[in-house]
């Protein structure tokens, strides 16, 4: 291995930080959240492994390796990786295109899935593409994560009530549901509706009852955290002693006892192209997904974490996954927040729930025989029901209609076309609002706030203007998406406009010009000149200056560029009544070639002649 | 017909605006104009049908009812529509990918092909989407048009030589060529040849030549226009006298003598589903081309064109040529100039062209029967040689490299992957730079000015600053895509600053703050507060303000908002020792619930409640 300095080395393998200063106190601590986490986690991944129409035995495995690989690659303390709804939700959704469920084909293009998204995973985190995670915006990932858990929920009716239901989108649910409803099997119903019940007074009322029977916060929470654990107990001794596994039951049945088995994800280049647009999809949600909760939780310790890195570290453990049997994982919220809750400290507590869980794959899964599938589904439909929140609606309603809009478009094409179509959609509507908003930029027109050097928007404020002088502060960057309604405005403005011979473009918010905007700025200095209208520009920034200069622009510019809106108002109010000159005038007050008093050169750190620094 | 205002009518149908008041001299312009386009138009619908890998009359077809469709509704005085370059290239791949070149199946994919466009456009015009064109940047179009260019003119080496060529792409091309250039027609190939060095000499020699030889301009700027017409009769008398069609020449053949037909496009939804996005790109291609045309053309005459109306005429003309035997089409930059040129006033030139067009193809087909196609492969080539302009690499080399980016990898997978992938590629590199480029905006710590109320770049100029308050100005709306960037920038910057009091976020360039970006905001001003440092904005813009104020993040705000930076500057450090109150502070000098006296309020016009109207 190439000698590395400790820092790089510190970068790359963020375990050397914690795992050089391990303690014994860290290690009981890690410990004791490794057992109560595990615990959750059985039946956990056994309802995801069948969320995603995987063999139960899949949810363990992909809860094994996976963690341990991102205890080595990943920034984030408390993280716990393995299979979760949505990312679950896309699997069945990517899979059932290209595969029968319950099928070896089908646990095999899993395998593919899973190297494939690892793959693209740590591909971006290589090439630092961390930032692809911003172009969904909170709105569009609230809605779709809402969207998601209501098509789970729906789809998990099947199993609670003993039908078959299949569908990716609630259309297909829908249709499923109601077609089947007449073969219910009421000793599933049973069990589905008694599991439900029993949950759902779990989740709010458990801890309150523990604690007004005496229980400390401590062990009532505990306790209350395991109620998925306590029905499945319950139901599979249920089913055990009454033998309802040979009357109608769906049980989850045979659970190999075995360590996570070494396998090859198929590589035929067909399978590969048919799995490579929802492996990109499911990579970029679980990513998003995942650095949420490992930054919530990470704010908790004021601790950060590395968005290029955690790419790396989620990239190993879905390569993991798919080496090892299991399907594509990423940081789960419930499991990790139950991480850090029971004292968690480093990710060694992953690496020992590992162990814990292949520990219960090799011992514990004869007892597995008898659970209920309608007991997980009735866990996976609580889980899921605290992901739907559709106040984000209301919210982005009231402040931004933009924001708006994303969401529910996201939210109507998830129900109403499955989740792939759906994330896609946010990207899209996201990015197309944004555009389209800043293809429309806010323009003032403004003028000058009597006694002061402050320029306002004539509608808003009391100011002085001059009818031989129009000032418009351009409220965006100019570039290709809003230079043609630039265009047009500024042209509309200037045309029935008698008197008019000076117009200031003020550029206080102009971040940046490109080259479709320069072509324009061009084009409209020769119409203005046509017009007998000189085109001046204020307050340039500096880096938007300096590009300015190296391009012919500012020797065509007919009028000139000035440092501050002020001195510019001053200068051509004064030269109102001259006309414009065929010839460029001299640049005022910019101090790129000129030489001016005033206040605003007294201060510079001599850097004037390369422009307006600002 | 339902009864509109005239000026409803006059928009939607603008021929009402010049129709009207068409006068004799009008006419005898718009007249003579279309002898001199309907002259050039005939050997070029040819070659460009041909280009398109459809029936020579499908060309004439697709010039007579689109340019009479696009006079009804479009808005340009003299824009041609008809067969482009580009559009008939995309056409080309486009069918090639659902059928062979020749076939009637070809033949009606094109009407297809073309219908779908034109209902696009026409849903686009009527959803008043103008803007989509906007996606597009100079310089990704000017790189498209010119690897198309290039494209054009390697495929053209194969009808000019002799040799069967087919592919999309260069490596296609380049394959073919090298493959059968053992398989020259020597005839044809002399024919090629020399039909080249005629229309290159025309191109550049003949104008001098003629007017050295006494000629006035506007008949030798007449005669060098018609190069290609004089090549045409030449080359058919040649190949006629010489009987060399039965000698390897490949001629264009039986043009049965006819008016366009009334075609049916097929319907077939498989059909639909694999020419929707090419139809799409040519769509928006299409219209990017012509109205660029349009706009130059019009801006000679202090006209202007109205884009939303601009689609519905292309695709009226789309419709129009998918109903009567042609293929896609649009505004052709060279049929236009020669018609501007030429005298035209109206849209009749149009109308006029289109008769004379239909009268060569009842009449003057017989003549055409000789007609080489490596002559019309070398007037395509030379017509294309003038859309390539590498220049446009070096110019956005020098001015911005996000520029040059997009129009490198345009060119480059225009090349390398055909049309479609390239002009997909240029979309997604403009829109996805630009969201990269605002995704990291810049950001500077500013100072105050000695001696005025500006604030500066600490790291350009020489100015005040102090250790307790340290004030950001953003040069970026907040919003999704730079959120996490300056979350991060933000805190890193008010870390390990022992004496930091107070941060002052400078939002005179932040025009927009949308909630993923609020959301961030609220963080943020808790982390400050748990490190006892508080978070204040200045300089808010109106509609921002307007916006936040709808929340209730003004409320937890630990710090207050201000009207001018200099104001937030002298409140806060005169405060510096106060340290940080747990309560929001009050409003300082924003006037949006406060009684504050200072130089900003003597002008308000009393909107001061609603916010910074700035």
């Amino acid at each position: 291995m190439p000698h590395l300095p400790p820092s790089v080395l510190d970068r790359v393998l963020p375990i050397r930080s914690w795992a050089r200063v391990y303690s014994r106190q860290d290690l009981s601590r890690d410990g004791l959240a490794a057992v109560i986490v595990t615990v959750m986690l059985i039946p956990q991944s056994l309802a995801y492994a069948m969320l995603a129409g995987m063999p139960p035995e899949a949810g363990i495995y992909a809860s094994i390796l996976p963690i341990i690989a991102y205890a080595l690659f990943g920034s984030s303390r408390v993280l716990a990786v393995g299979p979760v709804a949505v990312v679950s939700l896309m699997t069945a959704a990517a899979l059932g295109e290209v595969a029968e469920a319950g099928t070896a084909t089908y646990a095999s293009a899993a395998l593919t899935l899973a190297a494939l998204s690892g793959a693209m995973l740590l591909a971006m985190g290589l090439m630092r593409m961390g930032f692809v995670a911003n172009f969904l915006s909170h709105p569009v990932i609230a809605g779709f994560i809402t969207a998601s858990g209501i098509l789970i929920a729906m789809g998990q009716l099947g199993p609670l009530l003993g039908i078959g239901v299949k569908g990716a989108s609630l259309p297909e649910l829908l249709d499923g549901i109601g077609g089947k409803i007449t073969g219910l099997s009421w000793r599933t119903t049973l069990i589905g509706g008694l599991s439900l019940a029993f949950l759902t007074w779990v989740r709010r009322h458990m801890k309150a009852t523990l604690r007004g029977a005496g229980a400390g916060p401590v062990l009532a929470d505990a306790l209350a955290k395991s109620g998925p654990v306590l029905a499945v107990v319950a139901s599979t001794l249920a089913v055990w002693a009454l033998e309802w596994q040979d009357a109608g039951v769906a049980v989850v049945g045979h659970v190999p006892a075995a360590l996570p088995p070494f396998t090859l994800p198929g590589f035929s280049l067909a399978l590969i192209r048919e799995l490579a647009l929802p492996a990109l999809l499911i990579s970029v949600v679980g990513f998003v997904e995942s650095v949420s909760v490992a930054q919530t939780l990470a704010a908790r310790k004021r601790q950060r974490i590395q968005p290029d890195q955690e790419l790396i570290g989620l990239g190993a453990a879905n390569l993991a996954a798919g080496f090892s049997g299991g399907f594509p994982v990423t940081g789960g919220f419930a499991r990790s927040v139950v991480n850090a809750d029971a004292g968690a400290v480093t990710p060694a507590a992953g690496i020992f729930t590992a162990l814990g869980l292949a520990f219960a794959g090799l011992v514990l899964t004869p007892l597995l025989h008898f659970l209920p599938k309608a007991t997980l589904a009735a866990t996976i439909i609580i889980a899921v029901l605290g992901l739907v929140d559709l106040s984000i609606l209301r919210r982005a309603f009231g402040y931004s209609r933009a924001d708006f809009t994303a969401v529910a478009g996201t939210i109507l094409v998830t129900l109403l076309f499955g989740v792939e179509a759906g994330i896609s959609a946010g990207v899209l509507l996201s990015i197309g609002l944004h555009l389209w908003r800043s293809s429309r930029p806010h323009v003032a027109e403004v003028g000058l706030v009597a006694g002061t050097e402050h320029f306002r928007n004539i509608l808003r404020h009391r100011v002085i203007t001059d009818p031989a002088v129009v000032t418009l502060r351009i409220d965006e960057s100019l570039y290709f998406a809003n230079t043609r309604y630039l265009e047009e405005l500024i042209l509309q403005r200037s045309a029935n406009a008698p008197g008019l011979r000076h117009v200031i473009l003020m550029c206080s918010a102009v971040n940046e010009i490109d080259m479709t905007a320069l072509d324009a700025l061009e084009a409209l200095n020769h119409h203005l000149r046509d017009r007998g209208i000189s085109l001046n520009l204020s307050e340039v920034k500096g880096p938007v200056m300096d590009r300015l200069q190296r391009t012919s622009f500012l020797d065509q510019l007919t009028g000139s560029v000035f440092l501050s809106q002020h001195e510019a108002f001053r200068v051509l109010t004064t030269r109102a009544g001259e006309g414009l000159d065929a010839r460029p005038g001299p640049r005022q007050s910019g101090g790129a070639r000129g030489a001016c008093d005033g206040p605003e050169f007294r201060s510079g750190r001599g850097l004037w002649p390369l422009g307006n620094g600002r």
